[in-house]
């Protein structure tokens, strides 16, 4: 079946620019949706009764705010999550995001290495669709891990450290990084034409009609589900 | 099977309060997790292809704000809403629910009346926990329309004009309103007693800690969903 139809780096960035501007959304609203379906899809992969300790890894921006919400829904889930979030953004929304997780008392490490060693699953909230360039400190050991450890990871909306158009790198710490799962939010990115583990999309929040406009498919959600599994190029299953 | 203890208009209130000064929540991330339970809830009773015109009738505060939130959702699902909201509340949160229903086309009536005849289903999302007191205009034959109306109702938090502790009102609009089916956000509300229909929980974002702190039980909740059937006066099914 054909490939749904992916949603570029710029494009993404004006479609949520769109939706907090005329759109009217505050972007508490996308996150907690987003950051809602990614636990789901981590439900959908393993339960809790078989991966109870998650660690997630939160980058500085937007991605690692979907971290933060996913891990607080694992929470009530009956996951055990440990938050590995080193550098924290300047939005007061991280702050807020990382007190909800406190007075969970989900706890926060800086030890990452010694975190994977102890964990059932990772999920990867490091860097999205905004990501180019440089893996930048501390984060080059921690991707390096990630391409390194047997443990399953989830990748939210990108595995991190890859092109956000052009896939998996060629030199630098994610070379051989290849994540059990991926969730695109919205929509596939086009780096998915390199990922071939399990895939699903969540952030159920646009209209026909601004996927027409913004020209990506909707993916073929079911019921009032928030989540959806397709296949690991995009294709519907 | 003994009923979950249930939550007052008091301590509702204070935990609101606490959840977003403490709990560092928004209100945006408390009513988008609420109202997406709202309309999850409405897809377990009748799907869109049973039920695909609902009428959203919203009050001027929080309830009112829940509805809006859970239309959008409901249009997402697949269904045509259309929303009844004669008094907009102050907080400019409102203002930004209604802008992105009318993004989707969603349409607002100032006619309840007439639209109530022509509706599969109702939600009403008038007043919840804080209600007491009247029912003020433009509500009372509104409310009195649902009270008569052989259309199914599903009501949030509390069947509108319904005292919080004390039920069913003995005089005015809303004698005898018994509606179809009610979420209760959080917890059961202590006029669970004298509900009738189908109960569903919603809005799952307190801790256990939480939970005990302010006397209530956790529902039910299976796996990764954010709504769960309970008896229609609170007991466990």
């Amino acid at each position: 079946m054909a490939a749904l139809r992916t949603l570029g780096p710029k494009a993404a960035a004006a479609l949520d620019e769109e939706l907090m501007s005329s759109g009217a959304f505050s972007i508490d609203q996308l996150m907690e949706i987003a950051g809602l379906s990614c636990a789901q899809a981590m439900y959908l992969l393993s339960p809790p009764t078989k991966s109870r300790n998650i660690l997630v890894a939160c980058g500085p921006g937007n991605n690692g705010g979907d971290g933060l919400v996913a891990a607080r829904h694992l929470h009530h889930f009956g996951y055990r999550p440990t938050m590995y979030f080193p550098k924290q953004g300047k939005n007061e929304l991280y702050q807020r995001l990382r007190t909800q997780l406190e007075q969970l008392k989900v706890p926060f490490t800086d030890d990452f290495i010694s975190a994977i060693g102890k964990t059932d699953y990772v999920i990867d909230a490091i860097f999205g669709f905004s990501f180019s360039g440089e893996v930048r400190e501390p984060f080059p050991a921690v991707i390096k891990a990630l391409a390194e450890s047997k443990v399953p990871v989830l990748a939210v909306d990108a595995p991190s450290s890859w092109n956000i158009e052009e896939g998996p790198p060629k030199d630098g710490p994610g070379v051989g990084y290849q994540p059990t799962a991926l969730i695109s939010l919205t929509a596939p990115k086009p780096l998915v034409k390199w990922f071939k583990g399990r895939h699903f999309v969540g952030g159920r929040f646009v209209s026909r009609e601004i996927a027409e406009k913004y020209g990506f498919d909707l993916p073929p959600y079911q019921g009032s589900d928030q989540v959806v599994e397709i296949g690991s190029q995009g294709e519907k299953l």
